[in-house]
């Protein structure tokens, strides 16, 4: 049974090894793929001559001589990482080991039928064009294009299925059309699958159980079980944001009621700070609000960092309902580590707090005990990051690296 | 990669596919090991000769040669399954295939501090050796032993780690206790996982993503993902019996508030019913109540049998909760089945609709489109045939079934 009954094999095994690990020294490849150093050995000054992979410096381990660090060669290429979201859309070059060398965001709304695919991919295609000309790149430079979107996708076809959120954007075929410019492949994800693949690799698969849950203009979860993204039986696993958490609470667009979304995502927060401003009840929201008395996300921060009691008892709400929904998700699957992300979560701290003990509270000791509740590592560019990390994993995978 | 170097590895392998699809034809094995007829012959003609695989008779395909199907052999010897639940055990003697040579049930609390595993597991013994001598077996005879438990378990040690219900049980050595018996190998599991895996077997792995839920005493839920049992980070997945249904509902004994565990599972159903009887609501349950005035759930499945609406709307009710939950988890989870079974679930057919109600009232419709709720196939004997496909399956892995 060796898998490296082949150059080729072994390569691919390094190769992926050196990108989930982020930089490996030889000695650390050869253990971790339980190869003989020579091997190990043989494999690498291969990468090595072909310019896959490049030596990037010494690191000191004990009192040893200083190890030699390699990392797949940045000099490959570059990665296009597109994050679309339901309101807003991010476009990245990034290099083969996830740096970013340019990012644009702007706001779109793929609920507008009046956009659709052509529309927001016209405009991706345009920044990422853009963004790889300002770095002195070209559309033949990229290596993969990763893409993220907020609705469920078959990976094969690369198409979105039945998306709830986006007219028009089902059955498309996003490769074809980004074909016209770029010959590199494209891989699609939801969104939060990206998310969690690219914290997977933050964390260099140390961890096995993890959720990633993002809670913005929706709210959305990304599951990583044993080492692997997990889809569900037809793609829509991860749905978490119309879990019930009080069966007598409002209806939501989606015909139930009490859904976490509807009564703790971000247009919930701002309608119940707008309603508190209109009562009169807090000063400091009065303050930060818009010049038509609109409150946004960020007039509710400033008022929660200046210490309002309103808007505090707001962002803890919000907080409480999402960990009663969490607490829900941690008895049934017992993950390692749940991460929080999204324009609510980095509000501030108290959200944060909120969360945590809504879940202490309401989860099983069991369930709880050896259980992390954080922010993720990647924060704001998960989004970016996870689509690269999409790109150069299916194309590791794919074998079709070689320059 | 071959996987068939040795003769070894390739028994193992059609041992294990004759396992879990119960039987199976030389053309069959080899399409679905991938390999070559004549390879899949000569290790099915060693086996034979090693007294591990049977013929059992032909199948007709089409209008081809029958082929004579292949199973593993009923004489090797006899595997003993042992389900202890909270509040009973049934200990039995299978055969490799696992049907059912004896059987016996009977009820017991684990929850006893005064019992404790000496005195439980002292009853099992007893009961396992009457039921070998009933079928003229020794305990020499015995392949293997598979123990479902109603707590979180350490597969290796083969021993409970901090069980909630189980005073006494932690730690303790129930492979040393059974050895002064029985030299077969001793495996234990959580009693839904071994629902689970027995539910796997039943379905030939054709599922890869099902839950197996049972409501009885407790609530509990067996997690089976890409076609493995699923245990989460510390063992504890599937724990949904504390999930909140009503954040203003009943206190649970967990500490929480509105539990499904506490508002849905049989001693709730009891209450409701004892509740309902003393207001002389329902001239039905009077009827069927015990001579000291009490009601238990044979009681009032008698009532809901005859109609009764008071019955019928506590069974109902039941069932909705239960509905709700699992619309949460099917929510995050997206499998393609969920697999009803338990004293309440087995009640009569209302039960069974009202989950499904509300579990498509409350999931969304991409988790649904595809979702399938109905009871297990293997029933009450769900617990015993998970313990012999447990201890069958980690026999095989061993690679220690050679006579």
């Amino acid at each position: 049974m060796d898998s490296w009954s082949s150059l080729a094999a072994g390569e691919q095994l390094v190769l992926e090894s050196l990108f989930w690990s982020k930089a490996a020294s030889r000695n650390e490849l050869a253990l971790r793929l339980r190869q003989s150093k020579s091997k190990a050995n043989t494999v690498v000054a291969a990468l090595i001559a072909q310019g896959l992979v490049a030596e990037v410096g010494h690191v000191l381990h004990g009192t040893g001589r200083p190890a030699e660090m390699l990392r797949i060669s940045d000099t490959l290429g570059v990665l296009l990482a597109i994050d679309i979201g339901a309101t807003s859309m991010s476009v990245a070059v990034l290099t083969p080991n996830m740096s970013i060398l340019a990012l644009h965001s702007e706001e779109v709304d793929v609920r507008d039928a009046q956009q659709g695919p052509t529309v927001v991919l016209a405009r991706a295609r345009t920044l990422a064009l853009t963004l790889l000309e300002r770095r002195g790149k070209k559309a033949s430079d990229v290596l993969a294009i990763g893409i993220g979107v907020p609705g469920p996708v078959n990976m094969e076809s690369a198409q979105l299925v039945n998306p709830p959120l986006m007219p028009g954007w089902g059955d498309f075929s996003i490769r074809d059309f980004m074909r016209d410019s770029f010959s590199a492949p494209v891989f699609v994800d939801n969104d939060m699958n990206i998310r969690a693949i690219g914290e997977l690799r933050q964390l260099h698969r140390s961890v096995s159980n993890f959720l990633v849950v993002k809670v913005g203009t929706g709210i959305g979860c990304g599951i990583v079980c044993e080492g692997k993204i997990y889809r569900g039986a037809t793609g829509s696993a991860g749905d978490v944001g119309h879990i019930c958490v009080d069966i007598n609470g409002p209806r939501c667009h989606c015909g139930n009621v009490g859904c976490v979304e509807a009564m703790a995502a971000r247009p919930a927060v701002e309608r119940l700070a707008q309603e508190a401003m209109e009562r009169g009840d807090s000063e400091a929201l009065q303050r930060h609000a818009g010049k038509e008395g609109a409150l946004d996300l960020a007039a509710v921060g400033a008022a929660s960092r200046e210490g309002d009691v309103v808007a505090n008892r707001i962002i803890q709400r919000s907080g409480m309902l999402v960990g009663q929904m969490l607490a829900s998700v941690v008895n049934f699957f017992n993950p390692s580590h749940v991460f929080l992300t999204g324009s609510i979560v980095t509000i501030g701290p108290l959200f944060l707090a909120a969360v945590r003990q809504s879940i202490y509270q309401r989860s099983l000791a069991l369930s709880t005990r050896n259980l992390h509740v954080q922010y993720t590592s990647l924060g704001d560019t998960g989004g970016i990051t996870g689509a690269g990390v999409l790109a150069m994993q299916e194309l590791l995978k794919s074998g079709r690296l070689r320059p």
